[in-house]
């Protein structure tokens, strides 16, 4: 099994994405598919008159703020405009794609977070009505018996609360989570990016590999939004999953290549 | 097998639905749900400044323009904002909901109409970019591999054309398919009446039965929208559903009132 995570960036290369998951499930590979859809959802928001507000923890750490209204107008495009356009996609190829939420049969489970401590201007202050939450278990049961049934499930946020609840959860989590269940061969990460970089946005300085046992060491000199990943990453592979795999999701063949050798290796 | 399902309209009590299949279920009474989203997708579209077009076709027929915009929103608001919802509202309860539309596992499928002829001022034109269609297959095996696994399935337009292609369907038609292809003992259809009115919009006038073999007359003097609500049930008899029931969605208890004799009975 290879699960394939998609970001949500508008320069991604989708019908390449689609192109080269067909072509892979003919040679008999299994997939899975997890996508994003944030940039998306800011250009939704901002249409609507609600635009995203990101805040930032009292532990420095930046999230998108995450009201009622907020959660609908994520659902609004996470599961209707991109999940459906991904299955549209795919159905025309031939793919029997199947699109799901993590809300869906609570395919991704995890702690509603209620409210968020953040730091504004130097002051702390509590955030309320706010819905975010942590995949802390995924439903494989149910994405085995669409797999065993034809089907091709297409995953994408939220998830689900241990309550019930809707909850805006991190899709590189959730896909990690996903590859940990099924013990994948590989998690490929694809983004706007040609990998990890030392230096940021310099894609001379792709890292190429990152040995698990090194990244406690790598992790001491990236900078923050590397470091949540690579820490991701290490994650995944506690969970079961062979490599990770961060690759360009801006060209032809973009998991093929990933698989091939490009991007960063952790594993 | 009880087919029900919700209409669109904002004044449908979505809450009493909701505990009335958790009621019904608790007593073993299997239930299957599709639901619209007509009046909530017209106030989105319009927000995005992409207001909702109605067309008259040359044969009379009202139906809504759905140019790829149209259909995005469509999406939009009945796959992401109404489905999860729904099944929110159902995984808060307990039911473990599974959302799909009918482009998922192609479980509405049909031909897609790609050009409507239509009559603007008398005068005849054909638009393009049409994005309609009617179901005439349900995919039942994925519904019942949903069902025997243990998951409520929460279904909604859009179906998904012979080639895969996203299409606005009928949501009435579609959840008679299903009940047809269950041969479900009914198919209760929630709307904001009390049922169908003799003279519309006259409560007392309410038609509490209609035996099928007595439909086609019943019809000569129905009016438009009635006529075609009965047409839509006389073939979902012929499909094998056992009764046809319109009745009201904005009150407590709605599908046990109805399965009770409550609004109008086809059969």
């Amino acid at each position: 099994m290879i699960v394939v995570k998609v970001g949500g960036g508008t320069s991604l290369n989708i019908d390449a994405v689609v192109a080269d998951i067909v072509a892979l499930r003919a040679t008999g590979t299994e997939l899975l598919l997890v996508h994003g859809g944030a940039q998306t959802t800011n250009a939704v928001a901002e249409a609507l008159g609600h635009p995203a507000q990101f805040v930032t923890s009292e532990t420095g750490h930046v999230s998108r703020r995450t009201d009622r209204r907020t959660l609908e107008i994520f659902e609004m495009v996470y599961c209707g405009q991109l999940n459906k356009m991904w299955v549209e996609k795919l159905q025309q190829q031939g793919v029997n794609a199947v699109g799901l939420s993590g809300l869906d049969g609570r395919i991704f489970e995890g702690t509603r977070k209620d409210t968020l401590r953040i730091r504004v201007d130097g002051r702390r202050m509590v955030l309320r009505d706010d819905w975010t939450g942590t995949v802390e278990k995924v439903n494989a049961a149910l994405l085995k018996t669409l797999i065993a049934a034809g089907y091709f499930p297409v995953l994408t946020p939220p998830g689900s609360s241990t309550a019930g609840e809707a909850i805006n959860v991190d899709g590189d989590r959730a896909a990690a989570m996903v590859a940990g269940a099924f013990h994948a061969e590989a998690l490929v990460i694809l983004t706007d990016q040609v990998g990890l970089l030392r230096k940021f946005p310099d894609e001379s300085t792709l890292i190429p590999e990152i040995p698990k046992a090194r990244a406690d060491q790598f992790m001491e000199f990236a900078e923050g939004r590397m470091k949540k990943k690579v820490m991701g990453a290490v994650e995944a592979i506690a969970e079961g999953v062979g490599t990770v795999i961060f690759a360009d999701g801006r060209v032809d063949e973009p998991i093929s290549r990933a698989l091939a050798g490009a991007g960063t290796h952790i594993s």
